[in-house]
């Protein structure tokens, strides 16, 4: 990615210390590797997780993992996949349990590329960044512990945080100077509990649970589904695996219970036996046990994910809950991201530091949506089973219908939370509301469909240059850059705007302009994202049939060098069954006369602004990225 | 996959032996290895192909791929996906070409599952294979050749090929018998030509061709499509590669010219200067050749596939062609399918040794057709650019419009035929017709889509045990087995028919039970595929909702067995849009009443029958299978 600011003092100086190899320090070291940070990774663990643990990758997560590059990595490993849930609840007629319902996981009125739950062992994944981390230089350093750390940042500007390690078997020592130190070390976190940070406990019920990954043989029908099995001798719920596995969660205790200990056990012959009587009238027998772990859980939440925005905490060790709904590992990944950007958006010379202090507001609200969520999904389904036409219309592809009732409704937040696809940051400098610096009536014209903080609308869509069909969301790969979509309408209404906001980008005051790379004049032609700036990709897509776009007369100026990135907006959509231009449609940008949707370097919607001539367009972008650039655009601008 | 007969009297001796390790011959070895079968390969070539050669893989080939569990490893490396061809043309107005027209190379009339054509150096390819191989315990021996054979079934039925192999540099030298040889060499096959069979030459025109892989920098638009380029300065083919590369082929010399000679050649330095001239106005710049050759081709097929049924040949060895269509390694692919199965059969004693007879007129037919195809395309578009009316004519979905003219006609069959959805075996014991020895009024009924000798048709439908939805054509992977799909339509019309057919399957004399595994009893519950039969493998397909379909109670008898592959045949398809059941439409099967399509391993439709009650069905299909299996069924069936 260019010239990252790496010219360090000595070989003990590091951009990050990231402690813990979990789903969530891998992740935020995988984008910092690429982006070319230096990176001191530890974990306490001599190998990483062998069995067990963490397994559900929802939608959203593979379109990221997707956009990461890593997701056939993990496909090949040929996980499960849970498109619906069966519920199961005790019979009166017959001795046993019966299926009363099932749930898409992901219903039909989420636009998901990939509606299902993807179930895969957490080692496999570990090792799936663990193997990009090594094509990029970063080695984990194992097993190794924090054993201490200070930051002050008066003292040191540039290197504020002094971090000590060392080895588990206390045989060796070191201590690092970083810019940034990160606790992923899960529930449990040194560095959370040094800082003193304390947790809430939302809900105040503690929970002891036994998990057990087996092979087994069953006449049970719903095996290979993610099934909740209430009966009359406890309840389990049962998540297809890979290699024929099967996972069950069996509560074990509960602090409502009258003997609640957080140390109540249960051997594996026991959950067996507990197993066995609550799936009656069905036979089940494990072949092979491969995983069995008992282990109590609270819901908490950590009170700040940073103090000094030096050292942050993210993950499990920020937010602790039921694995029921299979958030922990989705929630690390977008904990990590989140901060990867703004981390590198900082150091880079990009965004003002004060950009730092949107990661924990952003996340913090999704853990306690995420908390929250637990229990009232819980609820729903204990109030009373859902009627036939309740599933029906909880599954439409339309949502917010006036006639849908509490349940409907509920469920339909329910699936778009667990999905991924609910995430929605608040107002802020990067997410434009009413209340944002930048103000223009182009801003948020009426029609739109996207809304910020939000991701972008998925869409097929027709590159012009070699007439592949492609996912445009995924079209920018995870590279640290804002990714500015050109929707061009009809490219004869919208020449003379496209004209003039190319040649506004390049003027030196433009946000644009103002980040050029230093090697600008020198970069390769096969560069294909960032041939101007390493801030900014751009897609064009225009509301014609690829065969009558010609990118030499269609594209003036320095959009004629993002030619990789043009598409005809020409394929048809099932959403948007009478739109023209279905990607225009989905986004809410007039088929016409166009628009740009900014998205941030995670995939969420900063802004999204109408295409004029003029200088309307390129002055609300101006303003927007104003509001948190380290270089401000000309304040002379025409106010519209 | 359990018992193949295999017990050989020492370690010289072999089921078969296969010369060459490109396309055809990799694809021979890895089917039989999967299968269990003992395989000397050899190759002359110390490596897998390096750079160059072959490189397109159309449409149907990667579904194949697919069904063999080998397609993403070759989608990882990034191949170029080819979705339409462009066509330039000398303009008078200009000095140079311009784009005449632009055409899908998959158009939407065929139902692919993969649009376009996908390129990838052979090399690349190879070692997929030869990975595959490896996991089966195959090492191909290199770099050895073969010296001469001998076959002799009265002397020793059992073994009756005697191959000399030798090392290339003549240091060691084997002797070894084997049920089968197979020449996979190439053009200059030393099997073919010590067997003395001839080459016909179809069109007696000869060509000399150059090509050349390499990374261009270029202004000209069309260069990550593939294009046919006329100029005034003579042709040219660009072709887009993986790794940024392109390959142009320049036809050097053609046999008639008046100075003609195989021998002709050009340097790299000369065709690169052609192509400059070719391309003008754009230019165009080489920043690396890959590989570059020049080789002389000539239309040729080979007069015999066979002589004995025991020495086979297959792929460049039978037919040589210009590379225009990119077909030699698809047609390669499907040579040795086709073998391959077949094969098996035999010498697992299913089949009778006579079926070893439909593979020379069966994949000869193909070749013919390739080299009439190959004159054909090319007279169609030198005879005059078509209309733009006619190229979205070609291109709609329906097939046969009476509207159509002989142009449109024409591009259809050549679109049908390139993208390997062409392929057409005609009538034999495998694939039924009027004169098959299975008579009965409940063949081919009224409304039947699928033809047999044909693909079946693609379709979605959702798994019932997992909710998965799924690809119904790829349920089954290669595995050497007949794939019997009982369409079976409403499940309270049919309830009757599934129960007498599963029990008539479950018959001692039936098609089905005269195969039974002889570990049968004693099968592991996870055996998917072939729980009873090594040769059959069954799915069933209801035309009803997922959550309607109870398997214990809808799935009879030994039915039942197979609920991996139990479908609802519950999703939208774009092409039957009014259809209740798009699967069960799709094939042209009763959505009510349903019925049985048999397809052979390779995937072509063997019979399709109607699903009665009573004993009509399996009566058609116990004659199916008796036109051609080891064991027949009782005569005494009724007749409907």
């Amino acid at each position: 990615m260019g010239d990252q600011p790496s010219s360090k003092p000595d070989s003990s100086y590091y951009d990050i210390v990231i402690v813990g190899a979990g789903p969530v320090g891998l992740m935020l070291s995988t984008c910092l590797a690429r982006l070319g940070y230096k990176i001191k990774h530890i974990d306490n663990r001599a190998e990483p997780t062998p069995t067990g643990r963490a397994d559900g990758i929802q939608p959203r997560s593979l379109d990221l993992l997707r956009n990461m590059g890593l997701k056939s990595a993990i496909m090949q490993h040929k996980p499960a996949r849970v498109y619906e849930v069966a519920f199961w609840d005790p019979s009166e007629e017959i001795k046993g349990v019966v299926r009363t319902g099932t749930w898409a996981s992901c219903p039909a009125f989420i636009d998901a590329r990939y509606p299902f739950t993807t179930l895969l062992h957490q080692g496999l994944i570990e090792r799936v960044f663990i193997s990009d981390l090594e094509k990029n230089g970063v080695k984990i350093q194992r097993p190794w512990t924090i054993t201490g750390f200070a930051s002050d940042e008066k003292a040191n500007p540039d290197y504020p945080v002094e971090v000590a390690l060392e080895h588990i078997d206390g045989t060796s020592r070191e201590t690092v100077r970083a810019k940034y130190l990160f606790g992923g070390e899960g529930a449990r976190s040194f560095v959370r509990e040094k800082l003193g940070i304390g947790i809430t406990h939302k809900d105040p019920i503690a929970h002891v649970w036994g998990v057990m990954d087996g092979v087994v043989k069953t006449d049970f029908p719903d095996i290979r589904m993610k099934c909740t099995i209430h009966s009359a001798h406890g309840s389990i719920m049962v998540i297809p695996r890979e290699n024929n596995m099967v996972r069950l969660y069996i509560q074990i205790a509960s602090s409502t219970d009258p003997d609640w200990s957080p140390r109540k056990t249960a051997t594996a012959e026991e959950v067996q036996a507990s197993a066995k009587k609550i799936l009656q009238p069905y036979s089940i027998e494990w072949e092979r046990v491969e995983w069995y772990s008992v282990y109590p859980i609270g819901q908490g939440i950590s009170d700040r994910y940073t103090l000094d925005h030096r050292v942050f905490l993210g993950g499990d060790a920020c937010h602790t809950h039921s694995p029921k709904a299979g958030q922990g590992m989705n929630t690390a990944f977008l904990d990590a991201q989140n901060l990867a950007w703004k981390i590198h958006a900082v150091e880079a010379g990009f965004a003002e530091r004060e950009i730092l202090t949107t990661y924990e507001p952003e996340r913090k609200k999704v853990a306690e949506n995420l908390l929250s969520f637990d229990n009232k999904y819980a609820k729903l389904f204990s109030q009373r089973p859902p009627a036939a036409t309740e599933v029906q219309a909880a599954s439409r592809h339309t949502n917010g219908h006036s006639e849908d009732n509490e349940f409907i409704k509920t469920f339909k937040e329910a699936c778009e939370f667990t999905s991924g696809y609910g995430v929605a940051y608040g107002p802020n400098v990067l997410n434009w509301s009413p209340s944002h610096p930048a103000q223009s009536r182009l801003i948020h014209p009426e029609g739109t469909k996207l809304r910020t903080g939000r991701l972008m609308a998925n869409a097929d869509v027709t590159r012009v240059i070699d007439a592949n069909i492609v996912h445009l969301e995924q079209q920018i790969p995870w590279n640290g850059s804002f990714r500015i979509y050109i929707f061009a309408g009809k490219p004869s209404v919208t020449s003379r705007a496209l004209k003039d906001l190319a040649f506004q980008l390049g003027g030196k005051r433009s946000f644009f302009g103002s980040f050029l790379r230093p090697d600008v004049d020198t970069v390769s032609h096969h560069e294909i994202y960032n041939p101007h700036s390493l801030f900014f990709t751009i897609c064009t897509i225009f509301a014609a049939a690829r065969s009558d776009i010609e990118i030499s007369r269609d594209l003036p100026g320095l959009l004629g060098r993002y030619r990789d990135l043009v598409y005809a907006d020409d394929k048809w959509d099932r959403r948007v069954p009478d739109a023209a231009a279905a990607a225009h449609a989905k986004m809410g940008v007039d088929e016409e006369k166009g628009g740009v949707v900014v998205v941030r370097p995670d995939g969420y919607v900063g802004i999204v602004t109408s295409l004029v001539e003029g200088s309307g367009t390129i002055d609300a972008l101006n303003t927007y990225f104003d509001a948190f650039c380290t270089k401000k655009t000309s304040d002379s601008r025409a106010q519209l």
